[in-house]
């Protein structure tokens, strides 16, 4: 028998960056702080992400079969938490944070200098309690320096 | 059109560790440094890997249905490049690198204090010129503290 104690110190040994994503259907929009995202193949380029599946940025995204990865710089933990409550936009932007359409139909979020945005190639929503989205790389943007911030360098856990 | 510098350079800003994944199958046994490895669920405790179709250790896990995942320490750099080679096992271990058999067919490497030992649930092998193989975790061991290497921190690059 497994210990729970021990398998959770054991999967967060596993090394994970700290990204937004983003997508947006018929006026819907989306957006998540998440973790478990790694490339999955060289040609073509691709993507996978595992996404909670009742999320607004899921359902977003298994219908436009569009999103964006804003990949969250080390000085940018306050950004990354307004992605840990509920998606609303106004005014002011997606919570708080001004976006533009960029070259899919998910919207890019302006703070993060480096981004991949993405189209929906397979989704894979049978096993876990994440769905594993497996995604094409379209585009590519990095404006800036970017020291990119990781799980375990920031304040958050998650995994076990 | 996708600048491909850009692309290469923007996917290596993700974040991600180093592991010796290992597998075995009707006495053949693969072993491979990995690093595209994430969580991709909490229940059941999933696992998601891209595995270079063509490598030993895919074929023996895509037989098998078992690997083990070894978490190298920032340490044990010279240990985990033995593993850029191609399996071979003698009276010495695998690749020099002592083993025994864990809780699954997979070999367990005796110089990694932490590990995960997997099942394969699912392999998705249509998409790119990895494979994506989703496993749950069936036992863990952390037998000594572990400060993971990650690839960015290492000498080396996979990614772009």
């Amino acid at each position: 028998m497994m210990d729970a104690t021990t398998r959770k110190k054991t999967l967060r040994l596993l090394s994970n960056g700290v990204y937004i994503i983003t997508s947006s259907h018929l006026g819907e929009y989306g957006a998540a702080t998440v973790t478990w995202v790694s490339q999955a193949s060289f040609k073509p380029p691709l993507i996978m992400a595992a996404i909670r599946r009742d999320s607004n940025v899921f359902r977003c995204m298994s219908r436009s079969r569009a999103a964006a990865i804003h990949i969250v710089d080390s000085s940018q933990e306050q950004i990354a938490q307004k992605f840990f409550t509920p998606t609303r936009v106004d005014g002011s932007g997606i919570n708080g944070e001004s976006f533009k359409m960029g070259s899919t139909s998910a919207p890019v979020l302006q703070s993060f200098p480096a981004r991949l945005e993405c189209q929906v190639r397979q989704i894979l929503d049978d096993e876990g309690d994440h769905a594993i989205v497996v995604m094409e790389v379209v585009e590519a943007r990095c404006e800036a320096p970017v020291h990119p911030l990781t799980i375990r360098e920031s304040p958050w856990e998650y995994g076990g």
